[in-house]
């Protein structure tokens, strides 16, 4: 598997042919390295909710085999001439993967570190086309072939054995809450309130107790308690469902972290809000979010949204999970463990990202 | 008129006494002013259209006889003991008062020079109770009582008599549209977009454009092309019912100011923002925003809504206004044309503000 490759080539995968296909080992084409690649053996790669939207076609952009996955570490094999000569990675370094893996490289998003954002050019992970009109496969596989500018180190005390897999997940469910944290200016002190606990949920609330927040977890029934108390560290705990609970919170945080992507009451998250607080919205539910102007007008409140982040703050976020012992929650899977997986995600029944072990990925499709 | 008072007494001043009624002289009762009170005969007074909003009981909390009236300017006549101490007004100084009159003075908003939008104890300056029960009437009167911290210094550049009468409208309009630009953090060379030209818009424009913005005015119809650019100074003028006019502003804008109260289409104005750009509401429109959430996570967009602004910031912001030469374009009336007045602005038609000349006011109420 580390033989120098080149030509192009196949890789062993899991991959599906229609939205109601189920996963089946494939051989994955790959690249020859070009000069800027860098060529990673996959060790883990988890499974994002979204993961599941694109295999069902649910976002109706789907280009099959699909083989999904965009939280990939791995350990570079094989350096093009640049990739060398930059001595940002050399071969046997722990390396990661995630959303994207190129951009236009020129525009303004991409120089201010804004890529997934914001570059109209921006080339996704799996179910995309690369520069060189190639279909994009992703990380359920044995090998991916990447630009070295859209490598991330892994730090060391993320890259040891037993946390190589929690540290998965940190490249999409990571990032995607790290970034609204740093946009929203929270700092030590600040309250923050995070809504739902799944994937992102979990990890809102780690990292926002590592930035030093008082952190509440608002749940719609009792069910978490204990996870977000124990497991997690939260200060404290909400029963959303509890009018009486809810209404006792009101006016409180100055950063409100919504997970949740089913219809729910908005409006109740804003009255949440201490005066020039922020709510932020992670999910897309499937209506238009209802809100009164006055909700916003009286106490200065904002909304904004926000979508995963950009390689410079990704490398950040790492480097701080790093530095303060911030790792994912996993339930590690076989490859064959895959549609499985994506049922019990179906039921919310994750605690609380999988991860697929792709050392037990067949080493050839023969 | 300048004799000191030493008791409770009355003013002349216009009041209604019902939602139907109309405005009619009435003798305003005003307190002896206190140690701390700055006793100010008012020489013009701006009409908001918030007074229409209270005059007609439309937000249910009317009490009558009411006098509105939250844009004042007049010269210091008499101040209380500490008043004087303070040193911060002499007798004949040109004083604003804007729309509060007392707050608690102790909260954190009020430490923060928020008292307007987040004092819970926030006095208003009209159709209120003081600390002391009392109700409060506004500056449709010849005079008013106020406690020094809520009184404003008008710079010299506003206090002369051409000016003075369009300083009045900035007390309420003009921190209305100064603060949300800084809150927004717009400096030299952002692009911000004022929605609707009346008291609101045509302030945002000419404070943007002082702060060094470039700024286009969106109108329904080119009906105030002509006042916009060359009036007012926008840089650039957008029809907003053409549909290919506002394709072709998409992305383009880092704040949008939307001064629009009527039902409207926010959707439409969260796509004139550039990544990370905000959307500041300042109307109250009467049905809720729609607002997609995939609107605000691709782009990071925010909404925010803003409300008036505190003593620090209304001082700031007339500091500014004097530095910069910016005042309101106002349409003086005698107090005799206030229901006419209202009459026009029920139709938007006022270029940009009215202001009652209050020294046409009787002296007496016999």
């Amino acid at each position: 598997m580390t033989n120098t490759v080149n030509a192009p080539y196949t890789t062993p995968s899991y991959a599906v042919n229609s939205k109601d296909d189920k996963f089946k080992l494939w051989a994955c084409p790959r690249r020859v390295p070009r000069s800027e690649d860098v060529r990673i053996a996959i060790e883990y790669c988890g499974i994002c909710h979204s993961d599941l939207h694109q295999v069902r076609n649910e976002w109706q952009n789907a280009m099959y085999p699909m083989v999904p996955g965009h939280e990939i570490v791995g350990r570079v094999v094989q350096l093009g001439e640049d990739a060398q000569k930059k001595g940002k990675f050399k071969v046997g370094d722990v390396v990661g993967v995630g959303c994207f893996v190129d951009s236009c490289r020129s525009c303004d998003a991409c120089k201010r570190g804004l890529e997934i954002q914001f570059c109209p050019q921006v080339v996704m992970t799996y179910n995309a086309r690369g520069k060189d009109g190639e279909p994009t496969y992703g990380g359920y596989a044995r090998e991916v072939v990447v630009a070295y500018p859209y490598v991330l180190r892994i730090p060391d005390a993320l890259a040891k054995p037993e946390m190589l897999p929690r540290a998965a997940p940190l490249l999409c469910a990571g990032i995607t809450t790290f970034s609204p944290l740093r946009y929203a200016g929270v700092k030590k002190g600040s309250r923050v309130a995070v809504i739902g606990l799944g994937g992102l949920g979990h990890m809102a609330v780690r990292l926002a107790k590592a930035m030093g927040c008082e952190v509440s977890l608002f749940s719609r029934s009792e069910s978490k308690r204990k996870d977000a108390l124990e497991l997690l560290k939260a200060d404290r705990y909400v029963v959303s469902s509890d009018a009486e609970a809810m209404k006792a919170e009101a006016g409180r945080y100055d950063l409100v972290v919504d997970t949740v992507s089913a219809k729910h009451d908005v409006q109740q998250l804003l009255a949440l809000l201490a005066p020039e607080g922020k709510l932020c919205m992670l999910g897309i539910p499937p209506v238009p979010l209802e809100i009164p102007a006055n909700a916003l007008v009286f106490g200065r409140k904002s909304i904004f949204g926000s979508l995963v982040g950009g390689i410079k703050e990704t490398q950040e976020m790492l480097d701080f999970c790093g530095k303060h012992g911030v790792s994912c929650e996993v339930e590690m899977i076989t490859p064959d463990q895959i549609d499985e997986a994506y049922k019990r995600m179906d039921r919310s029944d994750v605690k609380y990202r999988f991860v697929i072990d792709v050392n037990k990925m067949p080493e050839s499709c023969a």
